[in-house]
């Protein structure tokens, strides 16, 4: 579909935060489809997510934020973003499958990513973000991803598959990997991490050479934390 | 589709935990389809979940699950069930529309459901399935709701609609809507949930009579349970 009418007032936005991992497989896909060019407007919310504004089109006043245009409201949540824009333009079908069966295994990832891997990396991460965090709990969610999460991935997920549940990258492996790169804001933790998914890490943040200025972006910022946790030990 | 062979070995089952709410949104879909008819069966999976062969189908060993049938695997995670049974069922689309800015709205609150909203239940509601939980962290946590995420329910959400974003029930308000029974454990705190939150919970239960049983088996639950916690103020 075109996303704008000729005076623009219809023009579609994707909100992010530029360094934030939540906003990367958004980025990705907009990249990866060449969805500028077909009008849809990157906008940098940084500091501006609590602004009037910004909260009567999103209350939680989060990023990604999909604004659709016009009186059409706005979604957010990083995969509901993802699934949206691969079903409203061409080529989208490549990174969400249609068949069922397909799209309920990347649904899962996706749901799963949410309720069980995400929570976790709360005390291991947002330190970088300002946020105060507990030590102790940080070691014990980096256990709890080491002992349950990475298996699952590793064993189930990519059992078969150089990408979730697939040969080729999708919106799933966007939800997941870019998380990863938080990890390094600890290099003990990261060095704990298997080679699997290391490598998994890697591979998906190579298939989408269009986000990588956003990838290295929050890469450069982990890498170079010195804070609070910095030196810890998983 | 029709989901069994004439053998049976390609048998489509969800697997549930009958008292659930995160099961009750896949029954309450399967129910209002009359899936069972069509060859789809709902297994009861209490007390079978860390069985060896469960956990071959699923390591994270959670209900419901959504058993392909065959070689075709199984997927699980209630939003994702969800999703995929209605692609996958006639007349599924009624729960699940296919327009995608509809369904982007629909994909925002089911993940909502689980990114924000869910989360704070544990402390709230886990004692009557014989948790230890955190009394202090469950007043903190019901305060988050009624604060933060029963405002971006009502005001956003059901803005202008009796369902979220619709005005017939979609797999969002499934999502959703059943969780609110656990809170009866704590009838102090149920006194504290809005009006238009309670009526929102009855409508949406009312709305698909097929799972009633399962409805009232957690209503049942929650309302005759007097153990730790049942007498706390919110």
């Amino acid at each position: 579909m075109s996303c704008c009418s000729a005076d623009g007032t219809q023009k579609m936005k994707l909100h992010v935060l530029p360094i934030s991992a939540n906003s990367h497989g958004c980025l990705a896909i907009v990249k990866a489809l060449g969805l500028e060019d077909k009008g849809l407007e990157i906008v940098d919310a940084m500091g501006k997510t609590r602004t009037e504004e910004f909260l009567a089109m999103n209350p939680c006043h989060c990023c990604p934020t999909l604004e659709y245009g016009g009186e059409k409201g706005a979604i957010w949540e990083s995969c509901a973003c993802m699934r949206t824009i691969c079903q409203l333009f061409e080529g989208g079908e490549k990174y969400y499958p249609k068949d069922p069966i397909m799209r309920g295994k990347i649904d899962l990832v996706c749901d799963w990513k949410n309720t069980s891997l995400y929570p976790p990396f709360f005390h291991i991460a947002y330190m970088m973000f300002g946020v105060t965090v507990d030590e102790a709990k940080a070691k014990e969610d980096f256990k709890k991803i080491c002992d349950e999460h990475f298996p699952v991935l590793l064993d189930t997920f990519l059992k078969d598959t150089k990408f979730c549940y697939s040969d080729t990258p999708t919106i799933a492996d966007l939800g997941v990997a870019p998380l990863f790169t938080l990890i390094k804001g600890r290099p003990k933790f990261w060095a704990a991490v298997p080679e699997g998914v290391k490598e998994y890490h890697a591979r998906v943040l190579e298939a989408f050479p269009g986000a990588d200025e956003y990838f290295k972006m929050l890469d450069g910022m982990a890498t170079a934390y010195k804070g609070d946790g910095a030196d810890a030990e998983p």
